[in-house]
């Protein structure tokens, strides 16, 4: 009878394997398991569907992510000087972390004083660009060079420097970050000789990341 | 002989369970029923999928309603001097109202005039202006200033002044109006001496209302 | 004894059935196959998922040509001097092309040069240029103009050159061009004495083609 202990033998294996066929996939992590130990690591990439490719004409132009962001706020009361703000602005836009590229656009909303990037490292830089200004547009000292005075010497002049120098600046944003060069700061221009306060309108559109 | 009559009844028994090895999901199905009975309804779940992670990081941001808008207009022909045209500009583009949000950027297609932001109260403003610049860029009367002269006195210093206000202005836009200050205006200033016509292109860019 | 054979060919039939268990999708091919030959060929069709009715809310408001592009360059190193580099941004800037209507804002990274926009035919416009902001912000020859003069005579002189004229530029674009006027150009004025090269930001955006 040499079938019998066979058959028996045969059945029992049967009945060891038949339940790894209700679990393919552990049949499949126990074969691949081995192989997985020597691949690098990933994560599951979840499948693509039929709008990416609606949205997604190519992966640079992707644009759901645009985003504007406008705000105001005010510069502390300063007379007359030039002044790096760099530190003050990135603390007022705490928001230009979030675009991976864009423009910053800052606007002062006043006709005699004026915004610009220099060299951000020598304050001596700052002094000695006030007083080259008050040499290009002079006060009028004999009173043989402007109309309008209403409101003193430094009044005129604070107009013609603005015009030169400019109420706004647009900088350009990359990673979170003003893609400023190395020894570039921003500057704030007070044109007036008494303290004034300013109010700066801060306009970032972009790109979020 | 105890062993036959188990072995069949194994066989057989093999045979009753293995085409459900065929259907793994009819057996889960079969376990999961009795408890579905008592779980609340709900739609099926369509699948995440990458692009969603990648469009919508936060459905606050939806950006739908951005827009682009350009757009050229032609200022009536002036002489030499500078001139308030926010007016003008504002008549030329009724769609800034639609703009929760935004920027308008002025550009003169022109290298002998300037477009700027400044005074817009006293007219005085901009006469002191004009001659301010005429001092900073003086016409050539003794002829040892400039080679260029092609087009008569004012063309050298006009092309100076150009350079020095600048071609565009960029000014922010908040709930349909501009953001500007209020004692600020937009400047067209005109440095040759005859009558011209300039050309600007507008562009308007932001989030409608 | 008929149960013996019977038994051994049935265990034989199981051993022949059961690897089909671990792999279902043979027997679902082998199933399928013979209908497959009459059904028309498609392609697979991906899932629809959630986030398409949250980008789609309707056809005509959606945005998606809407584009960021940044792109850095370098100047090639020239010394003192107003330089039209109209040719040599486009074709660091194919991109460009691509543009709608947008606007390409240009910006410099360093505070002793500038970008503006001037004539862009008479050589002797650029040369009378230099020549003339060399007499508004003058070197200090007599040792009493400047207090920063860490990098020679013309140091400070472009410190004040280059805000008067101004590090960036911004050009709108209509059809894949820039929308400058027949006489316009983009120039580069380098104010330092000896050469740099000079590294430029380049950010386009707008509504794509």
């Amino acid at each position: 009878m040499p079938h019998r202990p066979s058959s028996s033998f045969l059945t029992l294996l049967l009945f060891a394997i038949l339940p790894l066929a209700f679990f393919p996939s552990l049949v499949h992590k126990a074969l691949t398991f081995p192989l997985s130990l020597f691949s690098p690591r990933h994560a599951p990439i979840a499948p693509p569907c039929t709008c990416c490719a609606l949205h997604n004409p190519s992966p640079t132009i992707a644009p759901p992510t645009m985003s504007w962001f406008q705000k105001q706020f005010t510069l502390p009361q300063r007379s007359r000087g030039s002044y790096l703000i760099t530190n003050e602005v990135e603390q007022q836009l705490p928001e230009l972390r979030d675009y991976k590229v864009g423009l910053l656009n800052l606007f002062v909303q006043h006709t005699s004083c004026a915004l610009s990037l220099n060299e951000n490292w020598d304050e001596e830089v700052r002094e000695d660009m006030s007083d080259a200004l008050d040499r290009i547009a002079p006060e009028d000292r004999k009173g043989n060079l402007y109309r309008h005075s209403a409101e003193g010497l430094d009044d005129m002049p604070a107009h013609i420097k603005s015009a030169l120098i400019g109420a706004s600046v647009t900088i350009p944003i990359k990673d979170g970050k003003l893609n400023t060069g190395t020894w570039q700061g921003i500057w704030y221009l007070e044109f007036r000789a008494s303290k004034h306060s300013r109010k700066v309108v801060a306009t970032i559109q972009g790109e979020k990341k």
